[in-house]
C-alpha cells in the first residue's frame, strides 16, 4: 500500500516472510492450504497469484515487479522467474508437480543450486483409489449393470459373473507413492501384492519409502509385498511377470529402457503364468505398453483387460481401435485429479518450510543430476 | 453302483462318512470345494447332488431314496429331508446361505435338535468390494467417463471433479461381516470408521467377530472403528447419523425396527450434520430406506447420492422413478455374487467338521430361539 499523507511511518511489525504462490488454482480452492500453511508458521504470509496453462502458452496473473525478490519461499507448478538473480532470498522452491522435467533446461534449474522439491506422493491416494476401481469395475462386471440400469432394466444373470480379489495376486511395476498405496488396499482386500523395482530392495532402510506421504495411506516401510523383485533386464522383468500376477499395475516413469517395456513377450509369459488372466492397469505413460501388441493380446484374451489412463498418442484419436478393443476401459489421463491436490501439495512445503528452519533433509528434493 | 457278477463283495474298507450336498450349483463349481474338503479330512466322502430353485419350485437330481439315511452331515441351500426321522446319523446341517429364515418353518427346523450352521461371512469380502467400488465410481465420476469412451470422446474437463477418500469418514449402520470387511478396506483408503450396532459393545470380547471369517478379511477384533455408537432409539440412531458421514452403509437385517429406517428426517439430519453430503450405500433389504423420501432427498440434494442392490419392491418395475433419480446407481441385487462363494463356504462346513470332532463350539450356529 502507498503511503498518502505526510505524517511519520508506522514503525512496521516484525516483518513476515512471503511466501510466493503461483499456481494454477483460483485462490478459493487454494485458501484452505493457505490458511493451514499460516496457522502452522505465524512469520509466513502467503500471496497467491494464479497462473493459467493452455495451448503450449502460460499467462500469469501481474505480478508486481519486485515481488519475487521479497520472496522466501515459492510454490509454483509450472511458472518460475527468469533466472535466479530475481530471486535472491528464495530458500526453496516447492513445485506442485509429482516431477520438474518441465523445467529441467530453465536456468534456476541448471545454473543455480537453490533446492527444487517436487509434490511427488501427493497422487498416491487418488490414482490408487483408480486402479482398485477400474480392477473392481472389471471383476464385479459394473458396466455391464450401468448399461442396463440406463435401459431400467433389472436382470440378475448379469451381476452373476463375479470374480472377486480375495487371494489373488497384485505384481506392481514400480513400488512408489502410488503402487505402496495400491498395496496397501489390496492387502486390506485380501489380495497379496509383490512389487519390482530397478535396483534391489533388500534391507529395510531401502524398502522404505522416503518421500512424502499423505498421512494413514501407502507402505512407508515397505513391508506390505509378499516378495520383491528387481533388475533392469528382461530377464529380470520376465521373471517377475511369470509370478502368477491377476492385476498388473504399471508404475513406473518413461524412460528409454521403459518404452514398450510391455509388448508380444511379456503378455505370452502373463498368460502362461496365469491362465486366468490378468488385468493391466496402466497409471503412468502410454509408450511403456506396445498398444498394437496389447489390443492383439486383448483380442486373443491372453490378457484379461486393461483399464488406461493414459494412451498412445494422446488425446487419444477418435478412429483409434484402442477405444473399442475388447475388455478395454479407458479415462483421458484424469487418475491424479483430487479436490485435495492443492491443499495436500501445501502440506509438502509446510512440512518443507519445518525441515528447513531445522536444518534437516528436505522431503522430495530433486537431485539435479540425476533428474529427479 | 450296482454289483452285477456273483463273486464275492469285496470286503469294504474302513467305510468313510458321508457328506451329503444338495446345492445349486453344477458339480464343477462346486469340485474345488469338495476336494478341499477331502483332502482336509481323510475319513469323509462328498456326494453331489444339483438342486435348482426358480419360480417357487426347488427341483432336485434324484437323490437315493436310502441315502439320506447314512448322511453324516448336510450341505444345502434349501433342500432338507423331509423331517429328522430321515437322517438319524446327521451330525450338522451347514447351510450355505447367510441365514436360515427360510427353513425356519421346517420339522427339522422346529422339531429336532440337529445343529442348524449358516454360511454367514462369506458374503464379507464381495459385498464390501461392491460397497467400495459403488463409492469409488461415484467420487471419481466415473460413469461419466464411461459415458464418453463409448462415444470415442477424450475429455479431460470431466474427470477433474474428484474428490478422493483420504480422511473422509464411513458410518457403518449394523457392524457384521460385511461392514467389517468395508471398514478394513475403507482404513486402507486412509478414511476413518464409526460403527454403529443394536447392542452396545463396549468391552473387547463384545467387539469381537465370532462368526466365520474369511481369511484375511474382516474387523477380527473390532479395532477398527474410532468411534462405536449403539442403541435401538431414534434418538441413539440420530447421534450417530449426526457424526458428519460421508459414505453411510446400510448393512442391518430386515426388521420391524430396521423398516423404513432412513426416512426424511434422517436424511434431514445427516445433510446438517454434513452439508458436503452423505452418500449412502444400501446393501441389506429396500425395504430399511423409505424410497419416497429418498428420492426426495436426492432430488434436494439433502443426500449426494446413493447406490443401492436392493429396492423396494424388486425387481424394481421398469416405471419406478428410481431409476432416474439423481446420482443413483442400482444394481439387481447381485453384490452378494462371487465365484469363490461354494469353495468358501465349503471352508465354512469344514470348519464346522473339525470343531464337531473336537467338540469344541460350532461357528455360525442358528439359535433356534433367537431365529439366526
Amino acid at each position: 500500500m502507498v503511503n498518502m499523507g505526510g505524517g511519520p511511518e508506522v514503525p512496521s511489525k516484525k516483518e513476515k516472510e512471503l511466501v510466493l504462490a503461483v499456481l494454477p488454482w483460483p485462490k478459493e480452492q487454494c485458501q484452505a492450504g493457505i490458511d493451514a500453511l499460516q496457522k502452522d508458521f505465524d512469520h509466513l504470509e502467503v500471496q497467491h497469484y494464479y497462473s493459467h496453462f493452455e495451448n503450449g502458452k502460460i499467462t500469469v496473473d501481474d505480478i508486481p515487479r519486485d515481488l519475487p525478490a521479497k520472496a522466501s519461499y515459492i510454490a509454483t507448478l509450472f511458472w518460475l522467474p527468469k533466472d535466479a538473480d530475481e530471486i535472491p532470498k528464495t530458500k526453496l522452491i516447492q513445485f506442485f508437480s509429482a516431477g520438474t522435467n518441465h523445467v529441467a533446461k530453465h536456468p534456476i534449474y541448471t545454473d543455480s543450486k537453490i533446492p527444487l522439491c517436487s509434490a511427488n506422493g501427493v497422487h498416491g491416494p487418488q490414482i490408487a483409489e483408480w486402479v482398485v476401481m477400474m480392477d473392481l469395475v472389471h471383476s464385479h462386471n459394473y458396466t455391464k449393470l450401468y448399461d442396463l440400469q440406463k435401459e431400467r432394466t433389472w436382470n440378475q444373470r448379469a451381476g452373476m459373473n463375479v470374480s472377486d480379489r480375495v487371494g489373488k495376486r497384485v505384481g506392481i511395476l514400480g513400488y512408489g507413492s502410488i503402487g505402496r498405496q495400491v498395496a496397501r488396499v489390496a492387502k486390506a482386500l485380501g489380495q497379496d501384492v509383490i512389487a519390482y523395482t530397478a535396483s534391489p530392495r533388500k534391507t529395510p532402510e531401502s524398502k522404505k519409502d522416503d518421500g512424502y506421504i499423505v498421512p494413514n495411506t501407502g507402505d512407508p516401510d515397505g513391508s506390505i509385498p509378499s516378495a520383491w523383485y528387481s533388475g533392469t533386464s528382461k530377464e529380470d522383468l520376465h521373471n517377475f511377470l511369470k509370478q502368477e500376477i491377476d492385476l498388473l499395475v504399471v508404475g513406473v516413469p518413461l524412460t528409454k529402457y521403459t518404452t514398450h517395456l510391455l509388448s508380444t513377450d511379456e503378455f505370452e509369459l502373463l498368460h502362461k503364468s496365469n491362465p486366468r488372466g490378468t488385468y493391466i492397469a496402466n497409471i503412468a505413460r502410454g509408450q511403456i505398453i506396445d498398444q498394437k501388441a496389447l489390443i492383439t493380446a486383448l483380442e486373443t484374451k491372453q490378457i484379461r483387460g486393461a483399464a488406461l489412463d493414459v494412451t498412445d498418442p494422446e488425446p487419444l484419436p477418435k478412429d483409434d481401435p484402442l477405444w473399442e478393443a475388447p475388455n478395454v476401459l479407458i479415462t483421458p489421463h484424469v487418475s491424479g485429479s483430487s479436490d485435495a491436490y492443492a491443499e495436500r501439495a501445501f502440506q509438502v512445503l509446510a512440512e518443507n518450510i519445518r525441515r528447513e528452519r531445522n536444518g534437516a533433509k528436505l522431503v522430495n528434493e530433486v537431485n539435479r543430476d540425476r533428474g529427479y
